[in-house]
């Protein structure tokens, strides 16, 4: 290696001027490091004597000698008493290039996609206000580790609020907080393996998110149909766990009939096994009271999944799961959501602003799914709606020849889900999926109109 | 069953003064719910007719029937035309017991545990206004389904971060955000898992929750020893992946030497392994600028974790790991924080707050382990004090008989730690790991001279 390069410039060979920031000695710790990195300081350079390096740079020598102590420190370079200081390190050629970030899809002028409630009415200032208190007021001991299945006032007052408002078995002890019913769905799936169950059976259709969760855990996911009245359940037998979404079946729109209710009930008794009840959007019915939850008929066989995604924002990350206790010491906690997170929410719903909050939003729902259906009545006379006035969603059956329908619409701004996105055995026919939580009101009309158009064609 | 049972007092009968919210019919909905759930109503009981029981109730029959309505919905009734309503459900004598809460544990007078940062010294207040801006400025669309692997924008803010600080090769792409080390630890060795890695070494002593989270997703961890220079590297043989804090190791306070560093990073190059480097306290060093990470030698064969769990507090839930782009696929993500925490973090950082946050602590840090090295070497002589001025804790290795310590400490309100906590093999010797983090200043000199006085019993 040239002894020769202590001679060049170097103030010019280090590129000081980008590194801008932090004290002197940094900076040129800095620049030496990328120096070595980008091979413009090949291993076994020696560097100038820290004296000659000052004097080049107009430096202090002691700024020069603290720099390469800590590259020296790093291992980026070698000293040695006696002999010039070297770089005794070179870059792995086998060192990634830098991927290119993904391009965002362009966003759709109407968007029907469904699974997200009315963004525009998340309650901002409740929300801020609720972690504003929180922060002001919490003891500086709970900033510490928080408890792994979540902090007890929020339990407790989730347990509460299950209780009052979806007829669960619930206390305290049995909830856990997580990050959502994905992440739930993932933990238990990951303790039914543990405990010996390699099979799950999932409603068909379904979301995709729930279905994935147990399959990364390991188990194999078996769909069942549904129809009408909700899951087949004659069809569980030889299982010992099931996904289902008694109070309004995504995406069918279905309720689980009472007669299949108590046969599901049944059937988890007799096989010793695990309902996941998948409880996601049971707060938004229009018609009446929303049915209780099944794990309020037997908690010894339900876990009970929920979460605040559809009723307030799947960008809070909140979630919860209810197990029965045979369950509980069985199931790996993840960390829950971040201490001053819960308990906002805990003091949300203390303070009546989440019931305030739900049944804002539930008169807006409502009203937005009757202008939907009366639009879809008259723009598009012969296509079928079905599914209970409920939730976020509706499904729209529709006559003769849809072919590229999704795409079609896509282009022209206007985005649509297929059933079949979440059917394991896709069915015949053509069935959107029609979200319209997230639908302006202004949007509702344009975007059937739209939808009319393009079926036209 | 008794057809009889109709004629009783129902108003007696169903306990509607403890159910006082809503609504009468779901009053009376959850009256009759917990009737049967108590088996006041056995299975098979007949009801009255609605038009007898809403006389009895002194209220109108339309309610009556809604809540017959509901518990039919729900499988707790049956109602056939021309047939009384029956209750068709029993609980599950299986059933759960309440189980009683842990009660907590008492508050230490002087809490010497290691691990926790100054939880007085939390930001609370720019935290809080962190969170309210980004809450009042974030487009209603950052409310829909976050991105798995945490905000862009808190990604590239971190990246520069990290290399800024760190002396990282980090890009917006390599980073994940997740909730901390332990989870990040978790999701990467699941990784390893998956990649038929079955095997992974790890410092003896050190965090058992990291160790645990390697365990956890089904590897054997296998210790290997760490002396003054750090992880003992030509141990590694066999290996293909290893966890270790070459910053500030856990608890031994050394740092890996610049030799270890070197032959650290050609063992990962020879066996194509995979280095889990924790970063977990380097922020705080107080007689030097910390070393930089071993990622920024070789970013193809490291794994680099961090979190703002030692900075500003464990109940953030934020933490983050960059990967080797030939792992970015292998690693499913979990859920990444609530999206209004990752913007607050990241406008945290980007505004200076950060740093200067991380100054000041550093500097209170720093000071309070001069007075508790003060207080040590006057009321503990003998006593000899390991591990670089760094971190939130140091070693105290005592001499003569130390029997009970711990016991005999909890006992006289002073918390204490003995390093076998973190020994996969125990070591020779009475030493105790002492953390300062959380420990208020005026505390320093009462718990050294009560540690003391336990010594000399």
């Amino acid at each position: 290696m040239p002894e020769s390069q202590t001679n060049l410039a170097w103030d010019v060979l280090l590129d000081l001027a980008v590194q801008g920031t932090g004290p002197q000695h940094e900076q040129l710790a800095r620049a030496l490091r990328s120096a070595i990195r980008d091979e413009v300081l090949p291993v076994g350079t020696a560097l100038p004597p820290s004296r000659k390096l000052a004097a080049d740079l107009s430096c202090s020598r002691w700024l020069v000698t603290q720099a390469y102590a800590q590259l020296v420190a790093e291992g980026y370079l070698a000293a040695q008493t006696g002999s010039a200081t070297r770089v005794a390190w070179s870059p792995d050629r086998d060192g990634r290039r830098p991927t290119a970030s993904r391009p965002p899809t362009p966003a759709a002028r109407y968007d029907l996609t469904p699974g997200l409630p009315d963004l525009r009415a998340f309650p901002r200032r409740r929300w801020a206000e609720a972690l504003r208190d929180t922060l002001a007021t919490m003891p500086h001991t709970e900033f510490g580790v928080p408890a792994r299945g979540g902090h007890p006032r929020l339990r407790a007052v989730l347990a509460e609020y299950l209780r009052r408002c979806r007829g669960a078995l619930a206390s305290a002890d049995d909830i856990t907080i997580c990050s959502g019913v994905t992440e739930g769905m993932t933990q238990v799936s990951r303790a039914l393996k543990a405990a010996g169950i390699t099979t799950i059976a999932a409603e068909d259709p379904s979301w995709g998110r729930t279905r994935h969760a147990a399959a990364s855990a390991g188990l194999a996911v078996q769909p069942i149909p549904v129809d009408e009245d909700g899951l087949r359940v004659d069809q569980l037998s030889g299982f010992r766990a099931v996904i289902v979404t008694p109070a309004h079946q995504f995406p069918t729109g279905t309720v689980l009939a009472p007669a299949r209710r108590a046969a599901l009930v049944e059937w988890a008794r007799d096989v010793d096994g695990l309902i996941l009840e998948d409880d996601y959007d049971a707060e938004f019915r229009y018609d009446r009271r929303p049915v209780g939850t099944l794990q309020g008929m037997d908690r010894a066989h339900t876990a009970l999944f929920g979460s605040v995604s559809k009723t307030l924002s799947p960008a809070l990350g909140i979630g919860w799961y209810l197990l029965p206790p045979v369950w509980t010491d069985l199931v790996r906690a993840g960390s829950a959501p971040p201490v001053a997170d819960q308990l906002a929410l805990a003091s949300y719903i203390e303070s009546g602003g989440y019931d305030r909050q739900l049944r804002a939003v539930r008169l807006r729902y409502r009203a937005r799914r009757d202008a939907l259906v009366a639009a879809l009545a008259e723009h598009l006379p012969d296509a079928r709606i079905s599914g209970v006035a409920a939730g976020l969603h509706l499904l729209l059956h529709l006559d003769g020849v849809t072919e590229n329908l999704v795409r079609r619409a896509a282009d022209a701004g206007l985005r649509l889900t297929d059933l079949a996105v979440y059917e394991v055995s896709p069915s015949e026919g053509s069935t959107l999926v029609i979200g319209y939580g997230n639908l302006a009101d202004n949007a509702v009309v344009p975007a059937v109109t739209l939808l009319a158009a393009l079926l036209r064609r």
